[in-house]
């Protein structure tokens, strides 16, 4: 093989080397590593990659593509061995078009390096999933990845207007178009925008851009009850007060925020809002005030607005630092992506607590309120085998209460692996056989990043 | 049939009545029918119509499903016969949901009807094609229909959540859900979404809604030329400055405003704009006066911000009557839905005119220029086969002249029989050659609507 991809990619293309290949056994959740890879490939152009491909569907090799392996769902973990495709060197920025409001990108791109190019020229991309500064845009397309922003601006699947994907037989297709209205044939564009690498490769995206809202403005509310913080964010965006971001903390992190903020924010209660309004100033400040009155209204107990970017600044920076700060303190944290209608998020985490105090787990719950995509998660202060089994099925429960209120079992992260056992909860043994079909559609020798979204057992 | 119809969907459920079928034999073009349907069948549920398609695929007979047949490319054309599935029975919306901002409705719910429901509540459902009084939300789901909101709001797939859909064998599945995130499988929702009826049965959609913006201000410029018009385009929404909607008109149609306009409108010139801006008043107001501003810098040579409801009213009246206007005037109108990224609109243009003098036919071009979909038209005093013949060949002039533009055959219209030939144009062989394999993936037997997308030449 080593010969062979020498001719397609050349020397510095690929490698066979165990030690490279030891990265590659996992994404970012090292214990879900499965398989062996033979090779890693690196193309640097569509070319490569197609002929990369052509050569894995005539040799019956297993190929599985790879973003920046920032997944939480073993998305990238090459289950049956055979070739990864690493799409990082495919990192060329090829449009950013002003008069058209839209962008083309290759697949590896990081998506902290694309945000930072279009602001440079006062667009916005509104995608931000926590992994923006190393996860890259074909990684985002393939998982429909979402983040804080989708309360106002929705997910990855609401910007891609077009794609460049290789079928597994190494011919390529040019899917969607820079036009936001299209009405011509199926949508492949949205087929493959979440397809997880099982359909084809992505190798570029026709992105869409908004201009960037000139202001934000920041609000924070601490409340007794998380029930009452949900009633705030259903009626509050129901009134027209949308927040850019709104995510939902539990009381046991303001502790944290207390380190860096002055005054002190309460550390009773049970749940708190923490918000980003954009648009004009003027505007911004405005949505924040009405929030603020409304969660004073209501009955919260701090209520803030915090105006001036530098003070809002410290808030988000301890934001984004809670989920690695409470990694570290745990031997192990297993983390979901449970998304429920936005108005059954008091029944979710009443749910939650109910099988935390069930299963003697340690649960935690925050979230991105705003479009009901929560984050249960089991601390594990050490790692067993009986501990995980207990954590496993403790989060099964979570995830069935989830589907019981109308949920879905991933919100941003995708299925995988690791969630490959829910999905027919989710969709019924007759929608996965109908999309196994559709795989066949593409990929009749199943080449392309096999175990996944569904368990080898329900393969036909 | 009429005996097994009757025991499927009762006695007033269907008609085999040649004169009751007549209307079905065409959707709103009257030109394009195709075809004798031997029956029409209208169930009142989903479970009668998945017994009807059970029915119709035991039996191989062709089912073409039907929404109110306001479509304008022969989508529900019954081209081989057999069974036309009229869904306008399945008309209740069986939830409008605050906390969650979203609403479940079946197939057969007129678009105005639903848009009514929901802004009683406060809410609003931004897509808007023309024929709203009369299209379902069944029919704008299949043709993923837009309007000219699109500009700021996208179209209907940018609001279909999930849907609830019959396959040919007569099995239900219900695809996506209310969640606005969602990453679990391959989207089967928008693969449908725009599959104009050839792959399963909607049967009823969960839509997402927004808060419904208080107010809403006019502005309208009258440009000297074509080109720019194009470039204030472009460049105030490059700037932050996005219409709710951006209506492109030649100045030839200002005559009609003036019978009830004042003062009047100057209607030499090439182009104008007709824009409304939405959100607070104020926030409406500061940005048709930022537009106005920058028309008059670039040179507009008539600049109007009209803030009063009623006056504005009367500007957008005027333009609803337009197409209509225009229809009676002729004998017979060609309408294509062109669309090209927003800042090809003037090279567009330019192509069309030339187009026109080359092939001596009368031609028109208007649309909705914030989001790049234009509206060619061809003008015919007679009816002729060597005038339509013309015709046809001055509009596929037109559509090539699109395609080379990075544009699409059809904005919010769809393909129907219509436009088949071009799809290839667009897509490739390859591409199309896929849509066939995930089409077999649905419908193995392939009675649902025949004769669409691609020309029947092309089937495998």
């Amino acid at each position: 093989m080593a010969k062979d991809l020498a001719r397609l990619v050349g020397p510095e293309g690929f490698s066979t080397d165990p030690e490279d290949l030891l990265v590659y056994r996992h994404d970012a959740i090292a214990y879900f590593a499965q398989g062996d890879p033979e090779a890693v490939v690196l193309p640097t152009d569509t070319a490569q990659a197609a002929a990369v491909m052509a050569y894995a569907s005539q040799n019956h090799i297993p190929l599985t593509p790879r973003g920046a392996g920032s997944g939480l769902s073993g998305g990238c973990t090459p289950v049956q061995g055979g070739i990864v495709l690493d799409t990082k060197r495919l990192k060329g920025i090829q449009e950013i078009n002003r008069g058209n409001l839209t962008a083309k990108a290759q697949a590896g791109v990081v998506l902290a390096d694309f945000q930072q190019a279009v602001e440079a020229q006062g667009f916005f991309y509104p995608p931000d999933p926590q992994s923006k500064s190393v996860c890259t845009l074909g990684g985002n397309v393939a998982t429909r990845a979402g983040g804080p922003r989708a309360v106002k601006y929705g997910t990855t699947g609401n910007y891609v207007l077009g794609l460049e994907a290789v079928l597994p037989n190494g011919e390529l297709i040019r899917t969607g178009s820079a036009c936001v209205k299209h009405s011509a044939g199926y949508d492949l564009t949205h087929l493959l925008t979440g397809s997880e690498g099982t359909l084809a490769l992505i190798t570029q995206a026709t992105l869409r851009l908004l201009p960037k809202p000139p202001a934000t403005c920041t609000a924070l509310a601490v409340c007794p009850s998380m029930e009452m913080a949900a009633r705030i964010v259903s009626e509050t965006i129901a009134n027209g007060v949308v927040p850019s971001m709104l995510e939902l903390l539990t009381t046991a992190s303001l502790a944290v925020f207390n380190k860096f903020v002055s005054p002190p924010l309460p550390e009773e209660g049970e749940a708190c809002l923490l918000m980003e309004f954009d648009g004009t100033a003027q505007e911004a400040l405005r949505q924040a005030q009405e929030m603020a009155k409304a969660c004073r209204d209501m009955g919260a107990m701090d209520v803030r607005v915090v105006s001036q970017p530098e003070e809002a600044a410290v808030y988000w920076m301890v934001r984004s630092r809670l989920y690695p700060l409470v990694v570290s303190r745990f031997k192990r944290l297993v983390t979901e992506d449970v998304t429920v209608p936005r108005d059954r998020i008091p029944e979710f985490a009443a749910k939650v607590q109910r099988i935390a105090e069930e299963t003697g787990l340690s649960m935690g719950l925050t979230g991105h309120a705003g479009d009901g995509n929560m984050h249960p998660t089991i601390r594990m202060d050490e790692i067993s085998d009986e501990l995980q089994q207990r954590a496993d099925q403790g989060m099964a429960k979570v995830i069935k209460a989830g589907l019981a209120l109308g949920g879905v079992i991933s919100g941003e992260h995708g299925v995988g692996v690791h969630k490959a056992q829910f999905l027919e909860l989710e969709l019924g043994q007759e929608q996965i056989k109908l999309m196994q079909r559709i795989k066949k559609a593409f990929d009749p020798k199943g080449i392309m990043n096999p175990g996944k979204l569904w368990p080898p057992e329900m393969e036909g």
